[in-house]
């Protein structure tokens, strides 16, 4: 921290991503839930011709894009407002309807960049406990007077809630803003983009990065009202109002185009995940009840940390975080069936080890 | 504005980007500064290249990019902090080095962000009158005790400082931060990224957008000291450790192993510029001395709002700012040898057509 940093930033703790490497140790990455399947054909050559049109700024609104997502969501294309990747939304929605009178509310076991975006902005916050299962209790998001910021499919658990426990929710907090992140969705949960239309105070994030392997180009959206969505607008246009590039911009209408490719690619996940998931169960794993692309599970042989560790020393990358209640536990992206059976066949090796 | 936008933000007031027009009516573009000439071949191959591997994350140091921007400009990779454009550089300095004790300040005629950004953090700011012939006077920017944003050259004027006028204002203002920022330097003003190495308190920043024909590809980067340069990575990374795609990563990479052709252009631009004033001023125009690659005019003649209004309806766009100061007056983008000869026949035709 140099001495010009303002006090205000004082209390900030960056986020910290799952490591990318760039060495040639690692065999299989399993640990940022990136899609093991290469992002649509349409979506690489749309790339590939816009990069000749990168001298010229891109489209500050997007209009080609969110008239596509309007045709695939049935919302009106101003429900949309289009990010630099799901992050800059949840950002953005921390900023406009979060502060002293509107504190943030979420999970104690959630995505980890909430907390950091509600210190950057000095916005106070509470982590409402999961029950002891990593399940969401919903008694304890009705009427509650904040602004919720709700993963669903959770991360790092992965575990998922009905549509009408949310409607539940965001039905009892009218006069606040209910944020339901639907990063993970498109691997079996029931999308609440469907209420925009019944509710002012909902926002749904949804991300590209996920079930459209576009992870790298950066592109993420937020589906809410048209009042709701001209405030984030207001914060995007006095942040960065060509903040989804050229190619982004081609590449996210392109994907939209071979929608038939992307639920394939879920439904191979979906399967590799089950099978995975029985096996690792097997080998005496718990598995907590996932519907996202990755898998939350620990086993009491081994702990977190060492499993993390071992792995690692085979060539293989999961996510492991030293946080409270989920040390334990490593986070394993469901890859291809080849790779999940690589994952396996060295997690057999080092539980045998263990025995020696 | 919803009932539900925080209070914080009532202030906002969003930056108004150029048109970026989707019809067919515009013939010629000169309104957002963009260059006329496209981008490197070797970056547009990159682009393309890259669009294949955009399943997986970018890197979130940038590493590869840090490294060649090192061996351009002869500071350690660690002086460079990689933006989303360089107005996300911009909106993290006013968040890191600006607040009630160290108030922002910059020229009442300059880049219209600045104030925009300054209003969304709730920072208090100065605008500091240029003179009358839109010249900055050093002597108001002596040991001011505010944190200094100066555009070099400026904006909408195109009007340069000499680097040893700026050195003085750094040395003088030892506990707050100077930001120059340095969008248009490449077109013939004086660069102080060489100052870094020697002033612990100056940012500066910069753009591919203009002289690398690469404002679609959304690609800034602020240059300082090792100190300044993790206090801005700490907001990166509080906001968007991933706030740079792949493909744009590649090709800014890309880029600069093509630094002839970028010098190149930005010759021809000056030159076609240079001319551009003359042929102006034989038509009566005042053209405020250029730096950039626009020239800000006026004519007695004719109103700014008319002109810009008679060139629209002719297919030529340029930028005019109906604000104090500078309503007479219309910045007009530099673009190629043939679309200047368009933009002054057209402009002789408007001038004939009043006499009438």
């Amino acid at each position: 921290m140099s001495r010009f940093l303002s006090d205000r930033l004082s209390g900030l703790e960056p986020y910290v991503p799952g490591e990318q490497p760039k060495d040639g140790s690692i065999l299989v990455k399993l640990n940022t839930n990136e899609s093991p399947f290469p992002p649509s054909e349409k979506a690489v050559a749309a790339v590939a011709e816009e990069g000749k049109n990168m001298r010229l700024y891109s489209d500050p609104n997007g209009t080609a894009l969110k008239e596509k997502l309007s045709q695939v969501y049935g919302l009106d294309p101003c429900c949309f407002v289009l990010a630099n990747g799901s992050d800059e939304i949840l950002d953005f929605a921390f900023q406009a309807f979060a502060d002293d009178l509107h504190p943030a509310a979420f999970p104690d076991v959630t995505y980890g960049f909430y907390p950091v975006f509600a210190r950057k902005y000095g916005i106070p916050y509470r982590e409402i406990p999961l029950k002891d299962d990593f399940t969401l209790d919903p008694e304890n998001y009705i009427g509650t007077g904040e602004t919720l910021f709700i993963a669903n499919p959770n991360a790092p658990t992965g575990i998922a809630l009905e549509r009408q426990v949310l409607e539940r929710i965001i039905s009892s907090n009218p006069d606040h803003v209910v944020v339901v992140d639907e990063a993970y969705v498109d691997f079996g949960g029931e999308s609440c983009i469907e209420l925009v239309n019944k509710f002012d105070n909902l926002l749904v994030t949804r991300t590209y990065s996920k079930s459209r392997s576009m992870a790298g180009a950066r592109l993420g959206f937020g589906a809410c009202c048209p009042e709701l969505a001209r405030d984030l607008e207001s914060v995007r246009n006095s942040t960065n109002p060509y903040n989804v590039n050229r190619m982004t911009l081609a590449a996210g209408a392109a994907a939209l185009d071979d929608e038939a490719y992307t639920k394939k690619c879920c439904a191979e996940i979906i399967r590799v995940r089950d099978k995975t998931a029985k096996e690792l169960q097997t080998l005496g794993f718990s598995v907590l009840p996932s519907s996202a692309n990755f898998l939350f599970v620990k086993n009491p042989k081994i702990s977190g940390a060492d499993l993390y560790a071992a792995l690692r020393r085979r060539g293989i990358l999961v996510r492991h975080f030293s946080l409270p209640r989920i040390e334990d536990f490593n986070r394993v992206t469901v890859g291809t069936a080849e790779q999940m059976k690589i994952f396996l066949d060295n997690v057999k090796q080092i539980l045998e080890e263990i025995k020696k």
